[in-house]
């Protein structure tokens, strides 16, 4: 008994499920973007709430699909991603973050996820997916290096927020 | 009579008209596009077609919004942006390309351009608008920096072709 009870748990530990995130999906996926953004040193860059997550995502017209990684109807896995246009290769995917909690990482879980996205994007049938990674995280850079993606050096991110945004309208 | 002629031309010469592209400017465009990817060493980077801009631009769910700038009605500039989904600050907004014609630089044109888009990201009530630039355009990183954005060093942009997504997906 107890054999037959530890393969059949050990069998659904394993089960690792990549599914559509639902509603109630959205409080572990924003403790999920929580996790990454203490991981970035930018904890405090979380402005969003478990609200907008719902509004944005489950709307008429989504701002973006969420997949997540589930054990045992635990979600311990996200990836979060949405279409964008490029003026060279016309519709693209953008994948915005690809998250495992610590404690499930080194279990293939992250690159199920990865998987299921790059499957979207030849279903999707764009000419490209992209996302971005911080130079200092070389598992990951080495990882999407190994799928075939290609890291481009000469491009810099340049952002504007909110404040600087009425900054600048205010100035002639 | 000539005084009056070469005033009246002079003042629409220099009256930039800002507004929404429309299906019959898509050509001109694309031609900005192209002359812009030359400019960038990447003019064979343009997969895409007038009737790409056209269908992705203004069906029923566009992928993008374009602006144009128009002197006389004709076309000498654009900004083409659209949505995305930032999971620290929720809805956000990309510049994809702001392009002037190379006759026409050094007017103040593309700061109309880029004002309308910041405008427009002030309208949406975005937290952020954000955009790429090449890290050798010093005088757009400069002209950036200036308007209040910065220019983060730190992230890497990762791209994954069609090619390389077929071929990720036939290895196990």
């Amino acid at each position: 008994m107890l054999i037959i009870d530890f393969n059949y748990n050990f069998a659904l530990m394993n089960e690792i499920l990549i599914r559509k995130a639902k509603i109630s999906d959205m409080a572990t996926v924003l403790d999920l973007i929580k996790e990454l953004a203490e991981f970035e040193k930018e904890a405090k860059s979380v402005s969003i709430n478990v609200n907008d997550l719902i509004k944005d995502g489950f709307s008429d017209n989504p701002k973006f699909t969420c997949l997540v990684a589930d054990i045992n109807n635990s979600v311990v896995g996200m990836a979060l991603f949405y279409g964008r246009y490029s003026t060279w290769k016309g519709r693209t995917l953008h994948l915005e973050d690809l998250i495992v909690k610590k404690a499930f990482r080194g279990k293939g879980i992250g690159k199920k996820l990865y998987r299921k996205f790059i499957q979207i994007a030849k279903v999707e049938n764009v000419r490209r997916a992209e996302w971005v990674a911080l130079d200092w995280n070389i598992n990951a850079i080495k990882f999407y290096k190994n799928s075939g993606a290609k890291v481009l050096s000469d491009w810099k991110t340049i952002q504007i927020d909110k404040k600087a945004i009425n900054n600048y309208l205010v100035k002639k």
